[in-house]
């Protein structure tokens, strides 16, 4: 039995997605599974009768499986990180969290401020000992199976320990959300050869080219990323910062509009190019979660559709069943001993 | 009247594609300009020679203006960069170099090993005063006009004052290659924000904000760069450090590839994907000039065609006719007294 704590506050079309999505969700769910909303009561519950009017009998049966979890409080896009921590501290992320600390849920789903639930995770559900800082894992699509990239923006400046904590991170995420047996593990540079990089890049793979429990297989280059693969096969995990890593996952958000308009030019058909798109579609891959937490904590797009925040419950899900947060424990302590 | 050194040695298809590129670029250039082939003399004629035998008179009769320059030695691609300075003086990049360190070139253009020729570039034409060191600027095709991105590679680690350097030396590119008035230079960072990036872009932020005689228009993200613009209006410029530069780059050169595989997939004729892929090929945007500089070199790919050899030419001669560098060390002069 898993229960996913969702922030109905948060994003930039809640409640109105963030409830869709919970339904939507729902369908796909075993009666096992349950959902919290978590907001103020009175917005979700006239949210959620609205859109259960117009449903089919089947959802308004799932939708029995819904609770709603008072939080009085919301944080704004524009709050700063600190206010989700002293400020309100009954806002939905606070109090959503909070369930997981207080052992009535296994899992939180938020769409909202993405520094502000990063602070609030760590603050709330804490760091796995032998972590400084947690990483946001995303998901890109590729031309094979979507690699895992991580940081995609938690941490602008990282220290080459810190990139080595970020490959075992990585490396659980795909084992246990993407079910990739000993998932190659790679870092990002400017070249293959283990001389090539900044200062942070060349010491970290040092770290790595001798690390246990790993399966390093070096650098990778920024064209490796798309493909999903190297000349030395496929890669499941790209390490980088989070000043790297956020501009890149931007920058391929912009590549479908990009393909767009150079594509309608070129007289293809609106339904070729819905076809092509769909491959790299953010949506299907749902929610990245804020690894290196003791729980589990998704981070949704501010922009998410219900299609995006079901995909970020069922991440969510898929974590808290597979563990995933006990198995980065264990890999931590595992490999404490050694040199990083 | 310019006289252009093309490095025939240089290049995964040299001597072959080399010259094939100088012949092109001849039935574009005036009578006037002239290119000047460096390298074994043999193995250029014979190439030469071949090639002529099939060419048209027209071609025949512009090859007058090709004169062949001796270079007992060549720059492997494999040479660490110190090999062009020391290991190899007689190279054909030192020998194109030096031409115009002595007057009787205006430009270099080399699709050889790119770390040798910038080590050899600097040695031999030396930087402009108050640079730290050169840049790499590469166009990246956009949805609207192509963007100026640097350093795409030359530096991996950069501090806050050589980012504010690769915004003067962008900038002059803009103008005089691209023949853009006043254009907008942007900071690649994680967020619009000024207090968004790391510790080096978030000081080379400050710095701009209050620098004269620049057009800075703040922080952009990586979505801007393939829209060639951002919320404010066009980005002619964008500045970043090497490693997040060549990622981005190499990130970029594989997106054709993976449109091809997910456009295939949905039906798409190859005649339409062709017609897409065209705005985003890299041979029509020719060579990437290494800034800074007392002099021009020109950086092709390993992997140029005759049309990328030929572009790399053009822009060879467009940086000698503008005096871009001359104009680079009066830029960089006139702002001395500024904090950096």
């Amino acid at each position: 039995m898993a229960r996913i704590a969702l922030d109905a506050m948060g994003g930039d079309h809640a409640p109105k997605a963030t409830i869709a999505g919970a339904l939507l969700a729902l369908q796909e769910l075993t009666p096992d599974h349950a959902i919290q909303l978590v907001g103020r009561p009175e917005i979700i519950r006239a949210a959620l009768d609205a859109q259960l009017a117009a449903a089919a009998p089947a959802v308004r049966e799932a939708a029995a499986r819904l609770s709603i979890v008072e939080a009085a409080e919301v944080i704004e896009m524009t709050d700063k990180p600190s206010v989700a921590i002293r400020g309100k501290p009954n806002s939905s992320m606070a109090v959503g969290l909070r369930l997981q600390a207080d052992g009535a849920s296994e899992a939180f789903v938020s769409a909202g401020n993405t520094g502000a639930q990063m602070a609030a995770s760590v603050f709330i559900l804490r760091l796995h000992a032998g972590l400084t800082r947690p990483a946001i894992a995303t998901l890109f699509p590729s031309a094979r199976d979507a690699v895992v990239v991580l940081d995609s923006g938690a941490n602008v400046d990282c220290s080459a320990e810190e990139l080595v904590q970020f490959a075992r991170l990585g490396a659980v995420y795909a084992e246990d959300i993407l079910r990739r047996a000993n998932p190659a593990v790679a870092l990002l540079s400017v070249g293959e050869e283990a001389e090539k990089g900044n200062a942070a890049v060349k010491e970290a793979h040092k770290a790595l080219a001798t690390a246990d429990g790993i399966n390093f297989i070096g650098n990778v280059e920024g064209r490796d990323v798309p493909m999903g693969a190297c000349d030395r096969g496929p890669v499941d995990v790209v390490v980088c910062d989070g000043f790297v890593g956020n501009v890149l996952l931007k920058f391929y958000e912009s590549v479908p509009r990009l393909m767009a308009g150079l594509l309608a030019r070129s007289g293809v058909s609106k339904e070729q190019l819905a076809g092509a798109l769909k491959g790299l579609d953010y949506a299907a891959h749902g929610g990245a979660p804020l690894l290196g937490i003791k729980g589990v904590s998704i981070i949704c797009h501010g922009k998410s559709s219900p299609e995006a925040i079901k995909n970020g419950i069922l991440v969510g899900l898929r974590a808290a069943e597979s563990r995933m947060s006990d198995h980065i424990g264990q890999r931590l302590t595992s490999t404490a001993g050694e040199p990083a």
